[in-house]
């Protein structure tokens, strides 16, 4: 784009993996600094971030400038043969994701694979979508790096999550 | 869902490469009688349908059941060595795409790969993506199937598309 007031040309690179999963939900791998004019531009309200680690300091202060919220659920892959996702932070993760206040919201690890395929397939099980159906969206984004141990996460998580009825989007049907 | 009033359990079982690519705007395979329920709890008001094929008579009716617009397009993809997308078409539809009185509207041709990825590369050329953020995007509905001709009609495409600026969406950027 042309912007008339800096007189340069401007051009988006969202993160890796980059998707809009539902009205004011998107997912990716993790941002860097060449993606912020990006999340500035969806005009990005929070993040949920999926890893262990702190977060980049260059992030934490891009988003203090933009005023938006970041909210950090440490969370370690699944990972054969005893490391699992723990189903009760996930669905911590959703009650914040599944608030309109925080809208729109990202929610990333660092690929944009595995813990955050996790929890959109999750939140299409809120959804009432087919498992093969979400099964499919999972693959797209792990490809030939998907895990059965993730599939098996999403088809055993139990979809009784406690998000604020008041303020969950349109399109969630309650349950 | 539980359904109160039918007493039934309902699934949502969206098209294949079904995805939302900016608010108001879905991609996807072509949908049957299984998708329906899904198009109408997203409340779709039109489609853009990009096969030369008359369009699927039971697809047909559901529409009309449901006061949806079809918008049919009739597009050749992309076939080494001769055949080409006719950029001018890609224009037109995108005219009918960037037009929110037709919100919420899909965009599908046979699988959702080729002639829907490239009108939504050009989309995103339109959004000011990166042409390494548009490939990889278009690679991931594509996965093995991805072709370089399509690739290279989205890299050629012209970016200036006589659409409505008086109902064009709120996220697009004007140029």
């Amino acid at each position: 784009f042309f912007d008339e007031k800096s007189g340069e040309v401007e051009m988006y690179i969202p993160p890796i993996n980059i998707c809009l999963v539902a009205p004011g939900i998107y997912r990716s791998g993790y941002p860097n600094k060449k993606n912020f004019s990006y999340l500035k531009k969806i005009g990005l309200k929070s993040i949920v971030y999926l890893c262990p680690e702190d977060y980049m300091e260059a992030n934490v202060q891009f988003m203090e400038s933009q005023g938006m919220t970041l909210f950090h659920f440490k969370i370690e892959g699944n990972k054969e043969p005893f490391v699992d996702i723990p189903p009760n932070i996930v669905k911590e993760a959703l009650k914040v994701v599944l608030d309109t206040r925080n809208h729109p919201i990202l929610i990333h690890c660092n690929k944009g694979k595995h813990r955050t395929g996790c929890i959109i397939g999750c939140l299409r099980k809120l959804q009432g979508w087919s498992l093969t159906s979400i099964f499919a969206e999972y693959r797209r984004f792990a490809g030939t790096k998907a895990r059965a141990l993730d599939q098996q996460f999403m088809e055993l998580f139990d979809i009784r999550v406690d998000y604020s009825r008041q303020h969950r989007p349109a399109w969630l049907q309650d349950i």
